[in-house]
């Protein structure tokens, strides 16, 4: 078996688990999104305020994925949600079988919204469907306004870019138009939204699209 | 061949090219340095800063890792080095090889230091050797004061962390004393500088650390 057998071998089981997951949760009537971004781009905080928000009139469940440490299932946990943390032990990106691992272990009871927290890392995430409805690209604005064409995979797939720690912006150099333009070229059905979870800047159109995309899933179902 | 066959075949080839370039490099004297963080943590403009510091008295030259876009090298050579970009077409790491080919197609003039800035990813460079005398981990204060422990392969290994953006600590949540004390858990050998390109704070230790490093190479070469 070459390398590429073995590649090919590794997705194919993936394709095979995500297909469960998203069989499933189109019979649950559940949205299920990927977060995918470079550590320290606010994930687990966008999560925490989106709990926050939505907390009160949606059932929301996480996974989070991390090398090392319980921190961030800890810290969703603290906003009243059931989390279930994946440690994957040095491997950059999640797939589709400790996701279905980790639902089976964690028995959520029923919930409207999955947010699954991939491991923190702009790159290998990107290729593992975890049999979501959508994967969510987070960039800081600390990071620079040229990480789209210099990460491309993402930014081309993720169905939504969210610019995070936007009250950052006078203190940075970062152009958001420079991001919305390469975000278009890479992938012009894109949504680019832009927020802070500190001054609360983009998180009621941020929870409103989770919001339509859940009516739509189930609208689409029925 | 199993997946892990194929993985240790994959390291066992890299450290063959690894070992190249360190034996090169120490019949040369020149100190390699291997540059590791996520994306927008700094890398480039440390770099820059580096080179306009150092280049008046020292020969340096660059080689940039990334996914797409020659922006790096372009952004190296703008300041008068000479620089080759490797462009690894979506890999999430740099290799040996990849390094050992940058630097027959190159053929820099003889330098002092090469730096070499590898993907932006603070997961998968690590387990490759590129043949350097030291990894070099950074940390941007936007990132969080959290990552040591959660990606702890980086920073067991890194002979140096480079706290990046500490202009931006007034307006972010983040203990550097926090950070010492995680790399000091996970590399008690470690150094820690605290450093910001557009303050130039901690520059001059950054710059006097890498002139020591070579000092030190040539004296145990002699």
């Amino acid at each position: 078996m070459t390398e590429i057998d073995v590649r090919q071998r590794i997705l194919a089981a993936n394709e095979a688990a995500a297909a469960e997951v998203r069989s499933r949760y189109r019979d649950e009537g559940t949205l299920v999104i990927n977060l995918i971004s470079s550590p320290g781009s606010g994930k687990t905080t966008l999560l925490e305020k989106t709990v926050a928000r939505l907390g009160g009139r949606l059932r929301l469940a996480a996974i989070e994925g991390d090398i090392a440490t319980e921190r961030d299932a800890d810290r969703l946990r603290a906003t009243g949600i059931p989390a279930r943390q994946i440690l994957t032990g040095g491997a950059c990106h999640l797939d589709a079988r400790q996701v279905q691992g980790a639902l089976a272990e964690a028995a959520f009871p029923a919930h409207d919204i999955l947010l699954i927290e991939n491991v923190g890392n702009l790159i290998c995430p990107t290729s593992y469907d975890l049999g979501e409805d959508l994967k969510v690209a987070l960039l800081s604005v600390a990071e620079g306004d040229d990480k789209p064409f210099k990460y491309p995979a993402i930014f081309s797939r993720a169905q939504v870019t969210v610019i995070t720690k936007a009250d950052l912006l006078p203190h940075v150099t970062f152009d958001v138009a420079a991001v919305r333009q390469q975000v278009s070229v890479l992938n012009p059905q894109g949504r680019l939204l832009v927020t802070s979870a500190r001054s609360g800047e983009g998180m009621g159109e941020w929870c409103g699209l989770l919001e339509d995309l859940l009516a739509a899933k189930r609208a689409a179902r029925a």
